[in-house]
């Protein structure tokens, strides 16, 4: 909650300023704070449960939280994509969004350097059999399976002889270990990584026109450092993207040739510095990054409102002065 | 925006929190802060776009929005279906929403006399021919129609043979008139009763177990004032009820028979008095009924915060002191 997480299924059931009807929180001052409320609308007054949505710790203490829990569909399956290109990954998820809306609840990226450190790192075999340059993984849920199913097939063979992809394979809950296999390709990417030694490890939103350039504009820049694997995988369908950085150990040099200018790159794009994992005491003097001079003036206008003795965790978020 | 309104499709498309990706406000200084962003995910700093959703204009004029847009489903479906009580629509409202959850964007109820002010009011033929206590309307939307309508009919079957419904008629949007036709009935109940002659308009939220319990209370209330009828019809999937009482003008007798009744036993369930229309000028003493006096305290420190010569909408929202 106080980080705003989002998650796999961002695409299917939204942010948690959508979900969350109500919280408890304790003020700075020690006051109880009672927003707490089953009712989806309620327009009265100004929203406040909203600022404690994402603000790190930093205004308030949740205590408590209300959320809407959308129900369990009956059925999932996965499937697993191989494609030659990201122009091709882009028609593909158009094409899926149209034709599978009703199903969807993930569509994930990852290139070839992202599954060679699962296959590779974690000495797993590959789940295609042969390589490629791209791989999507779709998760689709519904109530009726076979319906689901079927259409997921159709689909894949338009895909198919389009040549949009190379190969693919899906498996269902009805085979569980399969299942979980399949879709472990995409959880264990970073642990694979960091079988390299050390992960620098971004978390960004970008458009989807300029989102896999920055892995290959980063892939340029760093080819004379002593960098491993360049990677991107991440959540087409929210247009974020983790690009990972792998090295023996810790290399300054190698961490002054991506920032600031992969903060740079994404205020140009107008993308987000982080797109999940907040600011923190790490990234607070990045703000600047992506969000104009006068936000940032009045998001610490209302952090001395809610916190004038800056009690709440001081160096979170906020640039110091 | 301002009003964050809300609308039929609540249920299935949620929150303008949610869906809000980037506002650019002019502050009551002339300041304009640009919040603009076409990202899903962005966790750096406060999301202060949240505070102007919902504010009614009284903490900056919104002047640009970007705004996430589903993809629009191929074919609708509309079905009415007619029941004898309430509670027979409450399990409706669970079967469906758990056996067509995939197609279901929106779920709304009206009462008899709702109906019946569409019928008798505005001489319109009564859609199934037969009355009854309580009315179902369904939006069901996919992109394949057919199999949306094998799986509206095997439930509606299955609902027949338990006894929960009584009568039922669909129509899609291949036939657009009958589909516009029957949409109609719950659409123009507000036009229909204000024929009576003056229309006392309440729009709450209520758990589901109380919902229509306060049409019942308030019939029972203004039994002996001459008010021509009292009805409910809304949003059953948002819990979002609209109370409507007519008389043949406005009656001070019968608005002091309703409020701060109303207010009060909406309180009592912890529900809003103000749903999807907002404080305004004439609720906003009211507000104290929906939220404790420290988030009003809290709520008075950031109007003063973004417009401290109190210039926007200045009585509007937060009651005066």
């Amino acid at each position: 909650m106080a980080t705003n997480a989002g998650g796999l299924r961002f695409i299917r059931y939204g942010s948690l300023h959508g979900s969350v009807l109500g919280v408890e929180v304790v003020l700075p001052d020690g006051q109880v704070l009672d927003l707490m409320s089953q009712m989806r609308k309620d327009n009265t007054g100004y929203d406040l449960k909203q600022l404690f949505i994402g603000s790190e710790g930093t205004l308030g203490v949740i205590t408590k939280v209300s959320i809407l829990c959308p129900l369990k569909l009956k059925h999932q399956t996965v499937a697993l994509l191989s494609l030659q290109s990201y122009d091709h990954l882009l028609r593909i998820y158009d094409k899926i969004r149209r034709q599978l809306s009703e199903y969807l609840t993930s569509f994930e990226m990852m290139d070839a350097a992202s599954l060679d450190a699962v296959v590779t790192n974690l000495e797993q075999s590959h789940p295609l059999g042969s390589h490629n340059e791209f791989y999507a993984m779709i998760e689709l849920s519904a109530n009726d399976k076979d319906h689901m199913e079927s259409r997921l097939s159709q689909v894949i063979e338009e895909l198919m002889s389009e040549q949009l992809i190379s190969d693919g394979t899906y498996a269902n809950d009805d085979n569980h270990n399969r299942f979980l296999k399949l879709k472990s390709y995409r959880e264990r990417i970073a642990e694979g990584l960091l079988r390299d030694g050390y992960s620098y490890k971004y978390d960004i939103s970008l458009p989807l026109n300029v989102f896999y350039e920055i892995v290959e504009v980063m892939r340029e820049r760093l080819k004379d450092t002593d960098c491993l694997k360049v990677v991107g995988y991440g959540h087409i369908g929210d247009c974020n993207l983790h690009l990972n950085i792998t090295s023996k150990a810790f290399d300054k040099r190698i961490k002054t040739t991506i920032e600031p200018f992969l903060y740079e790159y994404v205020a140009k794009h107008k993308g987000s510095i982080s797109a999940e994992h907040g600011l923190g005491l790490m990234k607070n003097s990045y703000l600047k990054y992506s969000k104009p001079v006068e936000a940032i003036a009045l998001m610490k206008q209302i952090k001395k409102l809610f916190d004038p003795k800056n009690t709440l965790n001081p160096n979170k978020v906020l640039p110091n002065d």
